[in-house]
C-alpha cells in the first residue's frame, strides 16, 4: 500500500492531539496561530493532501461513481464506459468498474463494493442472469442514485437510457426497399429478447408498410452457431434465388454471412445489400465496407452519466424518466444507392 | 450522493463525541459497557458499516487498484481489465479505471487522481502521447506500487508484463513455411514501434532459418489507410503470381485482406494461406475461420493483478522484473495443415 500521509502521523510527530492537527489544517480559530502554522508547515513538507478522500468521505462524498457492466470486453460496454468518462472528465468524479460476468451473484456483490465504497452514484445494465432486483433496492435505501443504460430493470423507479431498436430496423428494411430489393432475408438473435424482439418487429412492419408479403423461411433465428448460417443461405437461395437483400442484427455475424455468399459467388451488393447493426470495429474493416445502423454505446454513456450528474448536483429525487436514443442509419458499400424517383420519399 | 451513515451522525444522535463513537464502534476499554451497547445499538439500526472505506484511509489503505489504458474500446485493454478484474475478484481490491484517450496530459491527470483516491496501487500501459515519466515518479515517491503492462516504460525500476511478439511472428512465419508457402508477405504497421518492428523481424528471421530470401517488396508497411491493402495486393500478385502466404499483424486488416483476395478470385487457403494476430472477436466470424497468434490480453490482466497483489501482500519493495508471455498460434481454417513430412520439425 501507498505511504499517504494522514492527521494521525502529522500529530504523531508533532507530539499533538488527532483533533488539533484536523483543525489546524482547516484554520479554526480556536487553534493558535503557531500551532496552525506549525501543522500546516510539516504538512507541506509531507505532501499531505487536504482534499482527500477521507476528508470528502466525512461529509459522505466518495467522489466516486460506480459502473456496474455485464461484460466489459464486449465492444459495446466498453464504448460505454468510454462515454461516461468523457463526461465526468470534467467533474470530480471517477469511475469505480465492476465487471459481473452475466452473473446475478457478481452483481449482488458489486452492489455490495459500491456500499462499501461510498460510491456517489451507480450506472448500471444488468446482467443476463439477474432475476430479480432486491440488490438495487438496498442502494434506493442509502439514497444512493441509479441510472439504468441498456438492458434495465423496468420496474424500479429510476432513470434508464435505451435503444429505439425498432425504427432502427423499420428504417434499415425500409431502406432495402427504397433501393428495390424485395426479397429481403432477416437473421435475428434469440437471447436479449426484448433488443431482438423490437428489431424483428421493426423489419416486419417495414414489409408490411410495402405491401411485402411475410415469408417465415426468410427468417433465421441465429443461436450463436455459425454453421447454421451457412445452411440458411443455402436453403433460402436455392428457393429464393431472387434474393435480393439481408438484414442481420450483429455486424460480427454480417461479416461471416457475406463471407459465405462470396464463396457461393454472390457478389455484394451488386446481387445481395446487406444491412448490419451497431457499428462494430468490424464493419469498416471489410471489403467492401458493412452498411450498418449507427453505434449508440458512446451517446448512452454520456447521457447516463449526465443524468447522475444533474440527480447529484441538484440533489433532486430520481424519477423513472425513459431517455430514448434512436440510432441512425450508416450507409457504406453493402448497399446501393437510392433510386432517384424514391429518394424523396425517405 | 448516497446518505451513508457517518460516526458524526451517530455522535450527534446520541449527544456523545465524534471520538467516544469511534471507540464505541471498536470496543475500546475505556469506553463504558452502557455508552458501548447505545452506540452499537444504534450503529446496527442505521446500517452503519464498520469495514467501511474511512476506517481503512486512516489506516492508509484504501483497497482501490487503479487501472490506467490508453483506449479501453480497443478490445485489447478491454480484456487486460477482465483479467484484473478476475483476479481481484478474490481480494478486498476494487478497480478505480481510468482512461487517456492516448494523452499524455490525461495521464498526468491520471496519476493525479490515483494520488487523491489514496489507491493502494496502480497498474498501467502508457499512451501513444507519453514523453517522459515524471508523474510515474510521484507514485513512487509516495510508496504506491506499480506494475505495467502491454506498453511499458522500460528504465523505471518496477515490474513490467509484456509479449515476446518476435517469438509469435515466428512462429506463424515458420508454420506457413512448413505447410509449403514459400512466396509469404507480411503487412505491418508503423506505429506502436516495438510491437511491429519485432514482429517483422520475427518474419524476416523465420524465412532466413528455411534459406529464403527476402523479397522488400513483398512487405507492407499500413498507415491505417485501407485502400493500401487493395493496391498492395494488386501489385504483389502482378509481381509475383506464385503468393501463396499471409502474415498480417492484426486480425481486423487480416479480414479485409481476406475480403479483396475473395473478390479477386483468391481461396483462402487453397491459394494463398493467411494468418494474422491476436485472436480478436472477427477472427472467429469469418469464414473460413482465421488463423491467428493467440490473444494474451486476459493473461497479461491476471499475471499483473497477481504481480501488485503479491507486492502488496508481502510489502516487498518492488524490483525492475520483466514477466514475458510467449503467445501460441491457433490454427483455424485460414492455413492447411502441416506436411506429414515437415510435421516432426515443427
Amino acid at each position: 500500500m501507498g505511504k499517504y500521509v494522514t492527521i494521525t502521523e502529522i500529530a504523531n510527530q508533532l507530539n499533538l492531539s488527532h483533533s488539533t492537527v484536523s483543525r489546524a489544517l482547516s484554520n479554526h480559530p480556536r487553534i493558535s496561530a503557531k500551532t496552525r502554522a506549525l501543522v500546516q508547515k510539516l504538512a507541506e513538507e509531507l505532501e499531505y493532501r487536504a482534499n482527500s478522500t477521507a476528508h470528502h468521505l466525512s461529509k459522505g462524498e466518495s467522489q466516486i461513481i460506480a459502473v456496474i457492466v455485464p461484460q466489459l470486453s464486449l465492444h459495446f460496454y466498453s464504448k460505454v464506459v468510454e462515454g461516461i468518462q468523457k463526461v465526468l472528465r470534467d467533474t470530480e468524479y471517477s469511475v469505480l468498474l465492476l465487471n459481473t460476468d452475466e452473473s446475478l451473484e457478481e452483481e449482488i456483490r458489486s452492489v455490495d463494493i459500491c456500499l462499501k465504497h461510498r460510491v456517489d452514484g451507480v450506472l448500471v445494465a444488468i446482467s443476463r442472469g439477474t432475476k430479480n432486483f432486491d440488490h438495487f433496492q438496498k442502494l434506493l435505501k442509502h439514497e444512493v442514485p441509479i441510472v439504468f443504460f441498456d438492458r434495465v430493470a423496468n420496474f424500479l423507479p429510476v432513470p434508464k437510457v435505451i435503444t429505439n431498436d425498432y425504427q432502427a430496423s423499420f428504417d434499415a428494411t425500409n431502406h432495402l426497399l427504397n433501393t428495390g430489393c424485395s426479397y429481403i432475408a432477416h437473421i435475428t438473435a434469440s437471447i436479449n429478447l426484448n433488443n431482438s424482439n423490437n428489431r424483428l418487429y421493426g423489419y416486419l412492419d417495414a414489409l408490411a408498410s410495402h405491401n411485402i408479403k411475410v415469408r417465415e423461411s426468410l427468417v433465421h433465428y441465429y443461436e450463436f452457431e455459425l454453421s447454421s448460417i451457412d445452411k440458411f443461405l443455402e436453403k433460402t437461395l436455392k428457393k429464393y434465388p431472387q434474393l435480393d437483400g439481408l438484414f442481420v442484427f450483429n455486424d460480427y455475424v454480417a461479416n461471416y454471412a457475406i463471407n459465405v455468399l462470396c464463396k457461393m459467388g454472390k457478389r455484394v451488393p451488386d446481387d445481395i445489400s446487406v444491412i448490419g447493426f451497431s457499428d462494430e470495429p468490424v464493419a469498416t474493416y471489410m471489403s467492401p465496407k458493412l452498411s450498418t445502423v449507427q453505434q449508440v454505446a458512446e451517446k448512452m454513456g454520456e447521457l447516463s452519466a449526465q443524468k447522475i450528474i444533474s440527480i447529484l448536483g441538484k440533489n433532486e429525487p430520481m424519477d423513472s424518466e425513459k431517455i430514448v436514443i434512436n440510432p441512425k442509419l450508416i450507409l457504406r458499400e453493402t448497399t446501393k444507392n437510392l433510386i432517384a424517383a424514391d429518394a424523396d420519399q425517405e
